[in-house]
């Protein structure tokens, strides 16, 4: 093959690549809104196809003569093809290297492993969902030694959600923050201060929340004609269908949290079509996985929806749509969202203690692929950790260890993430105010397009020619640094509980 | 390739195929109801790509060693083999026929052709969709002769959809049938009686419609964990997904036209997922295209739907759950449910002068296609034939030529099969009472499952590996036959029109 070839021959695996992940991307949105329990076996054969048609676009005669050149020569004419070659260099050693049989095994055990664990929480009992979670730690952990006999395969799995973040800067970073929010804590529990969050429990129309949430996702900059939206499944996520085509699932219930999930959404969503023309014709459109894509969903969700400003902004349109939320003041609204109270469950918790729950989980799978904890052991250091970071204890299995579905398989290595996409979002809140001084003044009136405008060009509309380092090392000296979250928190819930006037 | 190693290869063509068109399935659902705007171009590629994979499974050099041998060897060892062989021929004869350039061409023509159908319907003018019906219809045409140059090319096109059936057999019969029903609707005229049928325009709380009909359908037999769904589409389908999941899409609304909505397609879906495991594995389940598939959703939706008996069981929970419904009897709600009335659009008509909507575009298309009408001649005939046949005049292109989208050129050739389906559950209503003679009985009292048990057993568990004729020919040895349908129609609207006592 000439150059000409070799490029033309790439960027089909990235073309035909793409339309398959966009199949699946819908018969994802399907397998929870729609599929029922007797077309399951069916769709699994499907997958399985289509799985192995995807496999097979790395290992045409084309693909293995690519593979010996661009392994002589990673670098291309330009970031984007550098990025076609790493990925796909990358994407193909998985597939060599993790022998077909223990990636099958592997799979056979995740959906084994997650019935066990369905059934686990409905008796609360952990014991139930141990030998399958031992399971599927250990063969994931063969995958890892797979891909990378000599490194640690914690380190492997990590790589695999957040390219290029070490272990050792994650967990330097993770100290800090847990250090952080500790120091927050005891200045919050130190005012004395009690606030009333009984407004978020108090369930109002589902449709008309449905709808308001809707309409704040596209004040903020969502597209319609660019997405959409699933009501039908039970957890919410978003789903990039195609370029320009980025879609929201989730559950639609009459609670204002529903408002943050939507918003969450919908920074996933914008940051998946949002990929400049290059990008795109390149096959490398979307978002890059990890804590990068969570930084963005949580920004919007936070930084923007969560602040006073954005309060301000919206309540009176709120207490319009919603009478019964008038008695509320608006300022009693805010902090009831931003009440800061320990709570055995991640998904319920507030902005500065939700990162103890994800350090929680990343020391346990640290502490598990290091050989210091064994998965007999691993409920009681649950237990343990929550008493000891957040100062409570869960009452059972379901509180517990068996809360969350990410240790039935597919996620472990994962969960770092969530709190890495909150380190993320204190970097770029720092770099964005640099260039938007008036970021809250922007927030406040509503005017989001300058935001979104910052976002795309400095971020998202790279999509996945970059790594979450690149885009960091453009705005930031520093590398990873929890520093700026843990400013931000700092002064956020200083101003809310009063030790900063 | 030996016996062993061919039948392998002819399966392994129809499992893939299966897998393509269950995505297709889903695509088409989100299709119409999450695909947005800008998601569109994308999906063109992604459909264009799942096509041409499709096509290639019948040119691998094993595809070309099959057709070599099976045209000389078309019988195979059972049914379910000789269908397969039946249906993989002609298939790529379909794609080898015709010029992928023709083929493509006639793709494109059909999308322009749509987009000036909208706005012709806008505009209510037929003058600005004609130039573009010219094309589809001529390009239609250069399809069928390509396919068959020797033979009339509307017969080889209605071939396309109800497979076996000749143009001479259904004229025959449609004249037979329009015949019979100007006698039925001269029997209406004399006896004077006005139904009132203003209760089908008042809206209910859709949620409750909807809910309602779903309730409908999963006791006639449609099963929740075979099916499900979707309620964001324009107009009602059915797509079967996957041998065991065949799913509803519809509009939700709150008129009572609904519930015949639900019914109508659940029949669709219950053929679609009956398939015996036989033809299952044959990679044949699903329903045959045409006449017979619609003839199964209006033997649900009329047959039984329509029935006095129907009525009379349902009425009770009816009223319950609409009380505005309260004050109209039940033999009224029986009576608006099957007031005769010529109306322009097809979509509203009774089960009697439907046909007559059916036979007059069926009539168009055949003296088209006889070089004996032209395209610019097309709406004053269709008039004409409306005042002919129905005795009112559209007002203006959008009550006449303009309503369907058929002529937007994916369906031409096709309408016949709506009126055949009648036709065929004429037939079917008289073969399935000789074993169930108590059949309105059974329905009076909610007691499907002997007909439904019934139709499985005779029809649908045959899915793709017979024709309608191979099954008409099991229970009528008359062939294709109006005269049931007309039987059941003089009676039926006899005992409500009052000449059947």
């Amino acid at each position: 093959m000439n150059a000409q070839e070799r490029k033309a021959a790439l960027q089909n695996i990235y073309t035909l690549s793409g339309y398959y992940n966009s199949i699946s991307g819908v018969l994802g949105i399907d397998q929870w809104g729609g599929l029922p329990d007797d077309g399951v076996d069916y769709r699994l054969k499907v997958n399985g196809f289509l799985n192995d048609q995807k496999r097979a676009l790395y290992f045409t005669a084309e693909a293995e003569e690519l593979a010996a050149y661009y392994k002589e020569h990673p670098l291309g004419e330009n970031d984007i093809e550098s990025a076609q070659i790493r990925a796909f260099l990358k994407q193909r050693s998985f597939y060599l290297d993790v022998p077909k049989e223990l990636f099958d095994e592997f799979n056979r055990k995740r959906v084994e492993s997650m019935t066990a664990w369905k059934q686990a929480r409905e008796a609360k009992d952990f014991n139930i969902f141990k030998p399958y979670m031992k399971d599927v730690f250990e063969l994931r952990k063969q995958i890892a030694l797979a891909l990378r006999p000599n490194d640690d395969p914690f380190a492997t799995l990590v790589d695999l959600t957040d390219e290029g973040l070490s272990i050792d800067d994650i967990s330097r970073e993770f100290n800090k923050l847990r250090e952080g929010i500790v120091e927050i804590r005891r200045k919050i529990e130190q005012s004395g201060l009690e606030i009333d969050n009984s407004v978020l429990k108090q369930e109002q129309d589902a449709d008309d929340m449905m709808n308001f949430a809707k309409a704040l996702a596209r004040e903020v900059g969502y597209q319609d004609s660019k997405g959409g939206y699933n009501e039908k499944v039970i957890h919410a996520f978003s789903s990039t269908i195609g370029p320009r085509d980025a879609r929201i699932s989730t559950a639609k219930h009459g609670k204002p949290s529903l408002i943050m999930t939507i918003l969450h959404e919908s920074g996933h969503s914008m940051y998946g079509y949002s990929s400049n023309e290059a990008v795109v014709e390149a096959g490398l459109f979307g978002g890059i996985s990890g804590g990068f894509h969570e930084g963005q969903a949580r920004f919007i969700e936070n930084f923007i929806g969560r602040s006073r400003a954005y309060i301000h902004h919206i309540y009176p349109k709120l207490v319009e749509t919603f009478p019964a939320y008038a008695d509320i003041p608006e300022e009693d609204f805010y902090r009831a969202l931003n009440k800061v109270a320990s709570t055995c469950k991640r998904t319920e918790a507030d902005e500065v203690t939700y990162n103890l729950h994800v350090i929680i989980r990343f020391e346990l799978e640290r502490d598990y692929f290091a050989g210091k904890l064994s998965i007999d052991e691993m409920r009681d250091a649950w237990n343990d950790k929550y008493e000891e970071y957040l100062g409570i204890r869960p009452q059972n299995d379901l509180e517990g260890i068996l809360q969350d579905m990410h240790w039935t398989g597919s996620w472990i290595g994962y969960f770092q993430s969530y709190a890495l996409g909150n380190v993320y979002d204190g970097m770029i809140y720092n770099a964005i105010r640099k260039d938007l001084p008036n970021f809250s003044e922007l927030v406040e009136v509503g005017n989001f397009a300058p935001i979104i405008n910052w976002l795309t060009e400095n971020i998202w509309q790279y999509g996945r020619s970059v790594t979450a380092m690149d885009l960091l090392n453009k705005f930031s000296d520093n590398g990873l640094d929890a520093q700026p979250l843990l400013d931000y928190l700092d002064e956020k819930f200083g101003k809310i509980y009063g030790w900063n006037k």
